[in-house]
């Protein structure tokens, strides 16, 4: 059975122009950059080129690309960054809803003595930026803001942002790895001072990302070592992957209209299939701008898991909007702070659509979801139980 | 013309058993292991069968393994959680002939108010047991020393040192980058706390690594992120490169016999037809226990990199002994360390052998080489000077 693949926020299939520039590196192109004969030197070219196409995608310089190994060593080098480079500054402005890979990094500061703000989002997640001016103080070392979130697909108001951040000399730092394919990122009108992105969003393999890093930013390496990537990480670098997300990044360009017609025609088209058939459905962030691909809807009085392994036995591949992978029960952070009604965060799912998905992957969506959740609401406890459950916080 | 690759202590070609199983992962099987979908658990399974490979090849549990981007990473965060769980202890052991990825972390260290203390080796390359036991504190944090030497190929007498370090109460973590898949390491024996290894060293592809973590050993987080490795190290875990990694360790348990016979003794004739054939040439080390695989090998009044450019007209990949990549004429600080000459240090090679060289390899080298170090010779600016330079130091 073909997959029928939802799951592209989670990751996403190696695209068949990255694999077949990968094969070689696994073959006969094995040389280390850092060696001083041919073998290497033809490494060293391939890493070159990969950066090159990299920075042509982003609008910035190849000096201004580093090479990690996912999104969260960017994120964690980003901050670790700004904040070893203005030791003096104690406070940093995030989010309620960005990736753990943020998140945690501001809670261990947190417990080092830093003050941390968490900027909320409304009940469709949007942020505010009358919250965010009121936020930036002369000690903050750094706003750290996800360009698009994971979960609900909300683009963040980063233009507005980053320049409230700018005019304050504060240094801003985004968590693009959901957005960068999905939607145009311009680093040339967009001066954040960091933006981290990763490989195996946008069909190369896993293994691999890039920190962006403004010429004249701070920077302190978080990955000490040898002096590859002109001395900001060390480590061999992952050629193969790196030549992989060369050329998932001339993809990802190539690909950004039909991201914002195609794929977005055929979200909607799920999103307004679903609607129209399930009661008691909601849209998470129905109201904001989101990502062209990603639906986040919940279903009340059902659980996301059930869902995920009935329609996993018709070969769909989607996600629950709840951390259910990490052995909890407790609804998404994200959903959390959107004000999710618990009786509906339980049951929300996403489905995350890339180019490879077609409008037969829809079809069946809507032919197999809705008997799925009139089935699961038969059994479900919530149904006979309380409606005060809606009240239930932080359980 | 196919490579003479003898520059396995910087990269290793990936195995053609190691490419095989990797492909799939390119193709179909994508999934990310957090997921809750049929592709996600595929991709959970090999990750669970790679961990037990590797843990059956280092003789630990499977759940000690964490998998990293690299050795340098493994390094990084062995030193980061010994000192992040011991606040109050703030001297660190290691040596002066570390890799870059310890040593210099520990100068990081030494900036931030941590006392270091750099234990020398002899002219050998060999360290003192006794300046190990003298230099032990109550506030010792971390013993950290290679397992063997890169460029050396130097083994240390580990099993004394960690002997020694544990009787204190300190911990000890070993670099054993150069030495998995060389000579047989097995942790049921071997009471080290943490142990970094690399993929791409032992004919995995580049990208990934791991860092054994004993039980009971204190551990906290150099990469804050999402709840992977059992929360101990965030990010998408790089499955093309573990599974990759899987059937490495597999390959190295069954190679090892023959990296004790007929490795070395194609490195023992490469080292005795050299030396028999050119004047005015010392093996590094010479005197210590080594790897099987390498040969450091210095040749008076000439340079390095001009001997690599030669070879490589043959297709003989090498590497020298001085960090030329980094653009530095300076020596390499192994061979300082162990006082090898100035007009020899700036001559060496090193030779790195696999299983996958044969007899031919080494019979175009004894052929080439010899002539290509009279030619260089006779153009040196150096057999022309001063023998004074011997004793130019730091210079």
């Amino acid at each position: 059975m073909r997959p029928v693949y939802l799951d592209n926020n989670a990751t996403t299939m190696v695209a068949p122009e990255v694999r077949e520039a990968i094969l070689p590196l696994l073959e006969s192109e094995y040389g280390n950059p850092s060696s001083m004969h041919g073998l290497g030197g033809n490494s060293g070219r391939l890493l070159s080129e990969a950066r090159e196409k990299i920075a042509a995608g982003l609008g910035c310089s190849p000096s201004e690309i580093i090479f990690t190994s996912c999104g969260t060593e960017g994120d964690n080098t980003a901050i670790h960054s700004a904040i070893e480079s203005q030791p003096e500054k104690k406070h940093i402005i995030t989010t309620r809803v960005e990736h753990p890979a943020v998140l945690n990094v501001a809670k261990h500061l947190e417990r080092k003595g830093y003050d941390i703000t968490l900027l909320g989002v409304d009940s469709d997640g949007r942020m505010d930026l009358d919250q965010l001016r009121r936020a930036i103080r002369p000690d903050t070392a750094l706003v750290s803001v996800m360009y698009a979130n994971n979960e609900s697909g909300v683009i963040s108001p980063i233009e507005e942002m980053v320049q409230i951040t700018k005019e304050r000399g504060v240094l801003f730092h985004t968590d693009a790895v959901q957005a960068i394919g999905k939607i145009p990122i311009d680093l040339k009108t967009l001066p954040v001072d960091y933006l981290a992105m990763s490989g195996h969003k946008i069909h190369a393999p896993k293994g691999v990302g890039v920190l962006f890093l403004r010429r004249n930013t701070p920077f302190r390496p978080f990955m000490l070592g040898g002096h590859q990537e002109l001395g900001r990480r060390g480590g061999t670098e992952n050629i193969p992957g790196i030549v992989g997300l060369g050329v998932a990044m001339d993809l990802a360009v190539k690909h950004i209209g039909e991201e914002n017609t195609r794929v977005r025609a055929m979200r909607d088209r799920l999103e307004k299939g679903l609607m129209a058939t399930i009661p008691d459905a909601m849209v998470n962030g129905v109201g904001a701008e989101r990502l062209p691909n990603t639906l986040s809807i919940a279903f009340k009085y059902i659980e996301g898991e059930a869902m995920l392994l009935l329609l996993d036995q018709f070969g769909i591949c989607a996600s629950s909007g709840s951390a259910c992978t990490s052995g909890s029960l407790e609804p998404s952070h994200v959903l959390r702070a959107m004000g999710v009604p618990f009786t509906y965060a339980h049951g929300s799912l996403r489905f995350s659509l890339s180019v490879y998905n077609t409008d037969e992957d829809i079809d069946l969506v809507l032919k197999e979801l809705p008997p799925i959740i009139s089935r699961l609401r038969e059994f479900s406890p919530f149904r006979r139980g309380d409606e005060g459950l809606d009240w239930v916080e932080d359980h």
